[in-house]
């Protein structure tokens, strides 16, 4: 019997609660999952604060809770996207499903012949990476927000701090 | 506490018991471990046939014995050294350590004042990629120079056929 | 006596009836035209969907009926000015006139002492790619807006269907 | 009834009478044929001596005496196999088949499920790029072993001088 | 004794009096400083208007006049800020601060170990490329808003007049 | 009157007197003088031992002796040949002359309308930084081969200990 294995991309600036409960309910109906970190080249900026490695972390400790294989794996940004989906299969593990809300993510690897599912849905408003980097910068709660691993790894590379730091104008 | 994080990277042509070897000795020293699959752009060639994404595969499930954290990440090559540090550093986990025993590898990590460890040596002649990759060329045993694990993943990508097309002669 | 060629660029998504009337009247100019197909690397985007090959065709099968001898090649973007005219010069037969109304294409070609003229005028609120985009995404008429040369290619890619997709939200 | 589209890829450093008997068998077989200058942006050495651009040129006057529909398109080199098919594709009108004896070739089309036919053979000691640069370099009759339209080309470049500049030693 | 270096980057388009004021105060606590001329791929246009070489010949020639070693090194803009630093530093002559008041220069460096001081303040409305580049493409004065070597450059490359050709409207 | 500049390149791995006579010469036929840094990408291999930033120090103080005005900028390698002299004259100040005895360079130069003269000679065997790098890892004398201001760079970066830490074997 073939290994049923799905691929699902983000940015996870950071990764939180809101793909956490997706990631659960996908892990349900697949064996093993490959997740992207998309815009891999990109840290240090206040839209996209952590590096790579730093969102590697993040979200394999958040995952080794949930009893599954998973590999996950930095992708850089790629602006020629008729060679993208090449580009990510170049890099994991084979996969034969693809779970994403994103047309484009869709777009690209249905005209490449592989099956895309609709990604499970959760609540963008009170869930989402804009909304703990704000709260970040302005000393508010948000690790009840994300995984108790996405903190520690917060605390460990200095995150807030070189959130706010990067937050101070020129 | 802090963790104790180790790099260690290779090539992998294929993952072989030589590097698991090495790698279950690295592991009763640390507390995590980071691999970095080298030359992730190459593949398809008789010295380099197999993808980064199979090769994460191929270490990922051999690891998977071992009881401990470990991280999986494609370095591509990047032919400017002064810069290939920071390179693998933005694409992985915090380590405090390095196993190596390649003198570039050394010296640039070395001068990055990251701490460098001779990697724990093992038998060259007996286990190496150019002898796997030899033996399946010309239709010899080689599964008992690997793991397990590898040797189900040569055989879900088709692996051998891959590289016996590619040893044809133009 | 030396080869009068001309050399013209353009991002054609798609090529339409006013990159049309422009040609011809080049054509009665020149011996042969060089066709650049600008920012080759964009593709699958609502603002440039199709891919540089698929342009490639569009332009290529439209000039056919044209009596002259022409060349159609795809130019990446390359944000680095001062280097462009050469990018174009090592991938284009050798030209000796420019036509374009683009001051940046006229400065830099200027400055490496090519001619360039002006070229033609069309009218662009009738004639434009995206007139013709808004026109495929909400199932108007837009055949008649450009050749049926291009109209058969759209329909062998099936471009209005990843338009469409492309104009899904997320 | 669809278009029976063929690729065929080759450095033609310069184009060659084997390279054209080969497109005149192949051009018997199907519809439309779409060339690949290979190595698009290697130019001014002893090996390479000619543009894309100018190679562009070669190729196309050449196949204008076949009465067929063809499309010439520069391809970069990548060395990053596992991607380099979309690489193609993304430039070039959509083919269904490929002409190579080329190991890497065919298995890179095969892998991306592309049918890859067998290059009709021809007389490679005979006719070869690096015989003809070595009787230019050598002021040998050369024009014999290729068509009209590559002299044509070669003498508006100055090509023969160019390798000769180049043939100096330090 | 050790060389005491300092790094000072800019885009410089055009190099300015508040550049020269900055620079003046900081030659006063140096033995040596490095010049980075940022973002030095761009050119040709309303904003970037200068080539690297055309702002390191500005800078450069500015400079004699302060007693002090200097060195002008070009740096591209590297969209991947973790790997930056290092960019910066294989390219440039050891340095031991860097003076900026920029947030993302700041915490890059201060990540990389090094030491960061705060940029003397010049008058910014009265001091600008934007305002010096405004002008020069009005007509108006502006060369007592820069260096006198600074005036010569333009002359010499003709740059008003490339200004004034980008500012057409297509 | 116009400044005569001219432009001369070499890979100084490291600068030695070779360099140095040559530079002596051409600085009494010429304004200006630019040099290259060629391979600029290029550090920490038993060929290439120091990075961009070190060869522009060790240049750059060299000349100080000289009583002329000069610039020295990195210039990374770059497989293109037919964009080279474009990317050279990017990131450096217009220059009207170039030295060199290596044919691609003056075929390069040549072709794009730039005098070429040839460089004036040195005893190879003597002087090369072969030699020097081939003593630096014996322990014999190299200080003599080159000027001061390369041995004080040379031990203000440790290149001895780098030099010899790579030419380890694995």
């Amino acid at each position: 019997m073939k290994t049923n294995r799905a691929f699902y991309i983000g940015r996870f600036q950071p990764y939180q609660l809101g793909h956490h409960t997706v990631l659960q309910k996908i892990v349900d109906e697949v064996d093993e999952i490959v997740i992207g970190i998309g815009s891999a080249q990109r840290s240090h900026t206040m839209r996209d604060p952590f590096t790579a490695g730093e969102r590697v972390m993040m979200v394999s400790r958040s995952l080794e809770e949930l009893d599954t294989t998973f590999y996950v794996i930095p992708i850089m940004d790629m602006d020629w996207h008729a060679v993208w989906v090449s580009h990510v299969r170049s890099l994991t593990p084979p996969f034969n499903a693809v779970y994403s809300n994103n047309p484009l993510v869709i777009g690209l690897f249905s005209e490449a012949g592989i099956q895309v599912r609709r990604s499970p849905l959760y609540q963008r408003d009170e869930y989402s990476g804009t909304e703990i980097r704000r709260r970040m910068i302005n000393d508010e709660k948000w690790e009840h927000l994300t995984t108790k691993a996405v903190a520690e790894v917060v605390k460990e590379v200095d995150g807030v701090q070189r959130l706010k730091n990067l937050s101070q104008s020129d």
